[in-house]
C-alpha cells in the first residue's frame, strides 16, 4: 500500500527539520521538502541535501526571487501600501508566493496536504493557509506548532537529538527572524519589552546611522508607470536593482524601523524591520506621485493604499478585492513616469528633486510673479462658493438666534 | 460725516504697509491695523509704531501664542492630521485663529470689513475668508492682491516710495516665508523648479543634518490623553514646551521637509517646511498610539486624520465636520497616556521606547515561549472562518468549471 | 461541597430547555436561567415557571426594553447605521445588551460561566461572546451547539423526552426567528434557496402591501438632536413610540426586506426582516439630515455609518472605536432637530415634507428668480479654480504631445 | 473679414433661443446651434428649423442616446453610484457627454468658444465647463446667465419679442425640468418650500402609486458582468431595454424620489426625480452583487461608489480618478452575472429572487441542518482570536484598576 504524501515548507533550520521527522512519525506519510528561495541568504544545495538526509522522499529548491519582486513587491510599491504607516510588508507578501509554490508542487506530486512551521500566534500561518485554501481548498493543512506538545526551541533540540535529526549546533538563537531579498525582520528576545531600546548590533542588511559615511550619497531612480526601471541612468532587472539599492541604502543606514504592530490574530507585537532598498523605492515613488497625480487621485489612493496594505498583511493576496484594487492602482500609474533624485545620509533618505514628462506642477500658474494664465480675480468667486455652506450656516444661526430672542 | 473702518491683518512688512495706505486712498476708510502674534519673531512695539506712522487709526498687537498651541495645534496633533502624508499644517491652522481675532476686533470697533495681504493664488486667502464668513458673514472682505494693479514686489516698492510709506530697505527677498511658533515655510525663488535641489542655507529654525552633533540626543515626551505634558520628566506649559523642542530638534537637524503639494486652488506648489519640535511631537504621539490603540481604532483614525488634515488645510476649521471629527479624536485619546523616548540624530527622529499604563501590548500573549493565556489551537478555527470566503469562492469556481466542462 | 453556577441565556423554548438540563448533566453545575425581555412577545411568568420546572436553581426575567431603545437603537439610528445598505441591525444590537445583563447576573451570583443557545454558524455567538469577553474576560463561555452531539431539532426533542423536559408540543418549526421590539427576522426553510420567492404569510409584525389600506396614511415625526420625541405632535416615551410606529407601519405593509447578507463568520445567508416602525424612523431621520447637515458632514457621516454598522453587526458594541464613532455622531446631531411628514402607502414609506429651525436650505439662495444674496458671476471664478487641475492636465498632455511630435 | 464662430448648446426652448440672438448681438459672432439628443422627447426637425430661423449659421442634431446608456449610464450602474443615497445621477452624467459633443463640433467648425444656457446657481454649468476644459482648455466659455442683465423668464420673453425671436406661446412654466432617456427632474415652483408636499400631477414618466395596477408585475433582468442584457429572457439593445423598463416601471409608479440635495456650488436645493427603468436596474444589480460579491469587496465598493457618485455629480467625469475607479469597478463585475426577479407593485420595486453561476451563497455551509463542510467547533477559535483585542483590553483595565487601588 502506497503512503500518502505531504508537502512541507522546508527551510533547513531546526523547526522544519523536526517537523519533517514528526510528520513521518505521526502520520506515516512521505514528506516532500520544498524550500522556496525568495532571496534569503542560504546554501541551497546544503538545504536540499539536509532535507534528504533528514528523511524527505524528495526535495525541491525553487527560485522565485524575480517573480517575487515583479508580481508581489512592485504591485505593492505602486499601491504605496504600507501597513500601519510604517511596515513595508516584507514578510507579508512573500507568504502567498511561497504558498502558491507549495500548492503547485503538492498538485504535481499528488500530495494530500501541506505542512508549515509557522506558529499559532503569528500572521504567517494565516497567510499560508488563506492562500492554500484560495488555490486548492481540498488540500489538508498541517501546522505542527498548533498540534504537538513541543513548546520551545529547547523541546525541538531534544526531539532532534532523540530522533538523530542532523541539526547545526548554533549559538543560542535570541531573535526570531525572517529574511528575503526585500527585508529582514527581527522579533523576540529583549524586544518583547517595548521600553527596551533595541540593540543596533542586530542589523543584518544595514549599518547604524552612526556608522554610515559622513558624506551624503545621491542616487537617481527612474520610474515607468510606477515601476522602477533605472538607477543612476542605467537599466537593471528587478533583482539586480533591489540588490544594488539594498547595498546603497544599507551602507548609509537607511530603512530600519522599530515598531509595535497589530497582528491579525488580535495581539500587538514588536518588530525591527530592515528594508533598505525598499525604503528608497517607496520614498522615491511617493515623491514622483506628488508631482504627477492630482489632489483627488492622490487622496483617494491613500484610502486604497490603506486597504491594500491590510489585505496584504492579512494574507488576502488572492482575493477579488486585492485584484480590483490593483486595477485601480495600475490606472493611476499611467502617468507615474519620471525620475527622482534621492539623498542618503546617515539614516536619512529624502527626495531632493523630481522630474516627469507628466508633471502637473506648472511653474507658470504657481509663480509669485506676473502670469497670463491665472486670473487672481477668479479666487473671489471660488471662495464665495466654496465657503457658501459656512455663510448659509452663519445666516441660519443668526436668524435662529433672532427668532429665539423675539420669542422671549 | 464719519468714515467707515476697515480692519487690516498687518505684519509691518512691505505688502501690508502698502495695503494700509492703498485702503485709505482707494476707499477713504479708517484702517485699524491688527498684528496677530502666533509666535513669529518680530519686534512688536516697532510693528505697532510703524502701523501708526503709516497712517493707521489705531493698531493692535494680539498675543495668541498659547491659544494657538492649545486650541489649534494640539487638537490637530491628537488627530495625527498630516496633509498629503508630510505637511504638519503649520501655516494652515494659524489662519483661522488670526481671522477669528480680526473678526473680534472688527466687531468691537464696528468695522465694516476686513482686509488681508494674501495673494489670489494661495490657500491663505481661502483660510482667512472662510473663517470670516463662518464667524460673521456680514463683514466685507478686501483682498487687494486680487484687485489692484500692483503685480510684484517691485510695484509695491515703487508705490511705497511714491506714497512715502516707511519701509525697511531690505536686501532682495528671494523666498516667500510664513513663520509662527510651530513652523516656518519657504516658497518661491529657485524652488519653483522641482528639479532644483533646495539650498540648506535657507533654514531658519534648524541646521542641516550634516552640521548637527555627532552624538545622538535623547528626549522623553510624556503625554496625557494625547497631549504632551512633560519633557524629560519636567512639566512645561505649551509655549515653553514647543520652544524647548524646537531648539532640541533644530540643532539636531530634525523636522525639515521639501515637498510638492496640491493647493486647494487647483495648482501644485513646492515648499520647504521646518517644523522641528512639531516633528518630535507627531512622531512620539504616533508611537504612543501604536501601543495604546487597537487595530480597528488605529485604522479608522487614519481615515479621520486624512479628512481632518484636508479640512484644516482648506481653512475649514470652523465647520461642523471638523468639530465632529475632533469629538471622535478626543474619545480615542482617553488612553493615549504614557511616555515615549525619542532619539534625535543628524536629521533622524525616531521613537526608541514606549511605555503606557494603557498599553495593549501584552507580553504574555505575544511571547514566543510557553504561555497560559493563549491556546494556539484556536488559530485553526480562526483561520478556517477568516478564510471561509476564499474557500467558498474556490469551491464555486471548481463547481462552475466542472459544470461548464460537463456541458461540452 | 458547593456546586459551581452557570448563567444560561434562557428563552423557554426547546433549545435552551434542553441546554439547561444538559449543563447540569454534563458539568454538574447549578443553572441560573436568565430571560432578557427586549420586547419579544412572551408570557414571562410562564417562562420563569418553566425554567424552575426544568431544573434551574433560580430564574430571572429582566425587562430591558426601554434601555434597549434608548442606549442601543437610538444611537444606531442617529448614526444612520445600516448593514450592507438594507439591514437595520434588529438582532445585532440586542445581543450586547442581553450579554451585558448575563454578565451582571453572573457577577452578582458568583457564577463561573455563561451558556447560550446560539449555533456555531451564526453571528450571535460572536456578539454574545465578544461582549462577555469585553465586560468580564474571566467568565467561561459554554456554547453547547458547538460541543454536544445533538445536530438538529429532532435530536433536541428526543433528548427532551428522554430527560422529561417539559416542552410545548408545537407544530413543526419551519423558520428560525428572532424577535424584539424593533424587529423580527426569519431564516431557514425554503428561504435557503435564493431563487425561491419568500412567502408573505410568514410576516408577523406587518401585512403584505397588497393587504394594506387603499388610502395613504400620514405620520409626522419630530426629532430633537437626532432622537425622535414626538409622533403627530404628541410626546411618547421610546417604548410607546416604537410600539405605535410598529402598528402604523405594520398595517401599511412597511418595513419588510428580503436579503442575502454576509455573515461575519464567512458565509452568506438569506433573511427576511420586518422592522416596521424602525423603517419609518430611519427614513424620517435621513430626510431631516438632508435638510440640516452640510454636504461634507453628510458625506463623511456615510463613511462613519458604514463602519458603525459593521461594528454593530459584528458584535463589537463595547469597543473604543464604536464609542468614538458615537461621539462623532452625537456632534453631528446637534442640529438634527425638526419634523418630517412621512407618507405610508402599501409598502411605500417616503418623506414628503421636512422642516427644521436648523435648516440649511435657503430659499433665497436657491430660487430661480432674482436674488440679492448670490452673485452668479462668482460661479465663473469658482469653476475656473475648481476645474484648474483639469485645465493643467490638458495643457500638460498637449505640451507632451507636441514635444513627442517635435522629437520625431 | 470673417466672423468668429461660437457653438451653442441649443434646445429650441425660450432660453437658448434668446441666447442665440444675444450672442450674435453682443459678440458679432456666427452661432452654430447644436442640439444633443440624449433621449429627451423633442421634434428634432422642428428644433433644427427653429435654430436656423432664429439666426444660426448652421444647426446640428446629434443622437447620442445609445452612447449615453453604454458609456455613461452602465458604468455608473456597475459602480452602484448614487448621490447622497438617493439620486441616480440622471442629469449629471448626461452633461459631460453633451459637452464632449459640443467640443467635437467646435473643433470641427473651428469655433473659438462654446456657449450654454445653464444658470450661475446650478451644477450644470460646472459639469459643462469642467468637461470643456478637460477636453480643450483653449475654447472660450460663454455662460450668458452669468453675464447679461436678464433676470427671469419674463425678461427673456420680453427680449424675444423685441428681437422677433420665434417662441412658442406656452402656458406659464412652473417647474424647471431636465429630461433624457434615463430620467426627468423637476425643480422650482412650490417645491422651493421643503414643507410643501409635492404634487404628483407633475409626473411625466410615471404614475402615482395610487394609480398603478392592483396586481404586482414581475420582471426578470439578466446581467452579464454587471451589465443588463436580457429582460424576461429576451435580449434588448441598451436603448430598447431602458425604454421598455421605463414603461414597466412607470406604469407601476416606480422610481420617483423627492429630495433635498447638496449642490456642488454650496447651496441645498430640492428636486423631484423620476428614474423609472433605472430604479429597477439599480435595485436588481445591487441584489445580484449581494449574491456574488464577498463581504470585503462589497464593503469597499461602497466607498468607491460614494466617491464615484460625487465625481459624476460634480461633473468630473473626464478625470484620472473617475477612470481609475472604473477600473476597480470593472474588476469587481467579472462575476456579476446572473438573473434577478423583480416585483413591481404600486411604487414598490423589490428583488424577490436571485440566481448566478458565480453565487457565493452556499446552501451546504449555511443550512441549519447537519453538514459535512463546516465544523462548528472552529467558531470557538475564531471568536477567541477575533475578540482577543477586547480580552486584552479588559485585562489591561483590570490590572490598571488593581494597580491604582494598590497605590492607595
Amino acid at each position: 500500500m502506497k503512503k500518502e504524501k505531504v508537502v512541507l515548507a522546508y527551510s533547513g533550520g531546526l523547526d522544519t527539520s523536526v517537523i519533517l521527522t514528526w510528520l513521518k512519525e505521526t502520520y506515516g506519510v512521505e514528506v516532500i521538502a520544498v524550500c522556496v528561495n525568495v532571496g534569503q541568504e542560504e546554501d541551497y544545495d546544503e538545504v536540499k541535501k539536509k532535507a534528504l538526509a533528514t528523511g524527505a522522499t524528495s526535495a525541491y529548491v525553487v527560485d522565485v526571487v524575480e517573480e517575487f519582486i515583479t508580481d508581489y513587491v512592485f504591485p505593492t510599491l505602486k499601491a504605496s501600501a504600507v501597513y500601519e504607516d510604517d511596515y513595508l510588508l516584507g514578510t507579508s507578501f512573500a507568504r502567498p508566493l511561497i504558498a502558491k509554490k507549495l500548492v503547485e508542487i503538492a498538485e504535481k506530486e499528488g500530495a494530500v496536504g501541506i505542512a508549515h512551521g509557522a506558529t499559532g500566534k503569528g500572521n504567517d500561518q494565516v497567510r499560508f493557509e488563506a492562500t492554500i485554501k484560495a488555490l486548492n481548498p481540498h488540500l489538508k493543512i498541517i501546522a505542527p506548532w498548533r498540534i504537538w506538545d513541543l513548546k520551545s526551541r529547547e523541546d525541538c533540540i531534544e526531539y532532534a537529538k532523540k530522533h538523530n535529526i542532523p541539526i547545526a549546533v548554533t549559538k543560542e538563537k535570541i531573535y526570531s527572524r525572517d529574511q528575503n531579498i526585500w527585508h529582514i525582520s527581527h522579533e523576540g528576545g529583549n524586544l518583547e519589552d517595548p521600553w527596551n531600546e533595541h540593540d543596533e548590533s542586530i542589523y543584518m542588511m544595514s549599518v547604524s546611522p552612526k556608522n554610515a559615511p559622513d558624506m551624503p550619497e545621491f542616487v537617481e531612480i527612474e520610474f515607468e508607470k510606477g515601476i522602477p526601471v533605472k538607477v543612476n541612468g542605467e537599466e537593471y532587472n528587478p533583482v539586480e536593482m533591489v540588490n544594488l539599492l539594498n547595498k546603497l541604502a544599507g551602507k548609509n543606514g537607511v530603512g530600519t524601523i522599530d515598531i509595535i504592530e497589530n497582528r491579525l490574530v488580535g495581539m500587538k507585537s514588536r518588530g525591527i524591520y530592515e528594508t533598505p532598498g525598499g525604503t528608497i523605492l517607496f520614498k522615491a515613488h511617493n515623491s514622483l506621485e506628488k508631482l504627477t497625480l492630482d489632489r483627488d487621485t492622490l487622496s483617494f489612493k491613500k484610502t486604497v493604499a490603506q486597504k491594500y496594505a491590510q489585505l496584504v498583511y492579512d494574507g488576502l493576496w488572492y482575493t477579488p478585492l486585492r485584484e480590483a484594487l490593483s486595477k485601480f492602482v495600475d490606472s493611476t500609474q499611467e502617468c507615474v513616469t519620471g525620475k527622482v533624485k534621492m539623498k542618503l545620509y546617515k539614516g536619512n533618505c529624502t527626495a531632493v528633486a523630481t522630474d516627469s514628462p507628466f508633471s502637473l506642477y506648472n511653474e507658470e500658474f504657481v509663480t509669485f510673479g506676473e502670469d497670463d494664465v491665472y486670473n487672481q480675480k477668479d479666487a473671489e468667486g471660488f471662495i464665495n462658493l466654496f465657503a457658501l455652506p459656512l455663510t448659509i450656516r452663519a445666516i441660519m444661526n443668526e436668524k435662529k438666534a433672532k427668532k429665539e430672542q423675539d420669542t422671549i
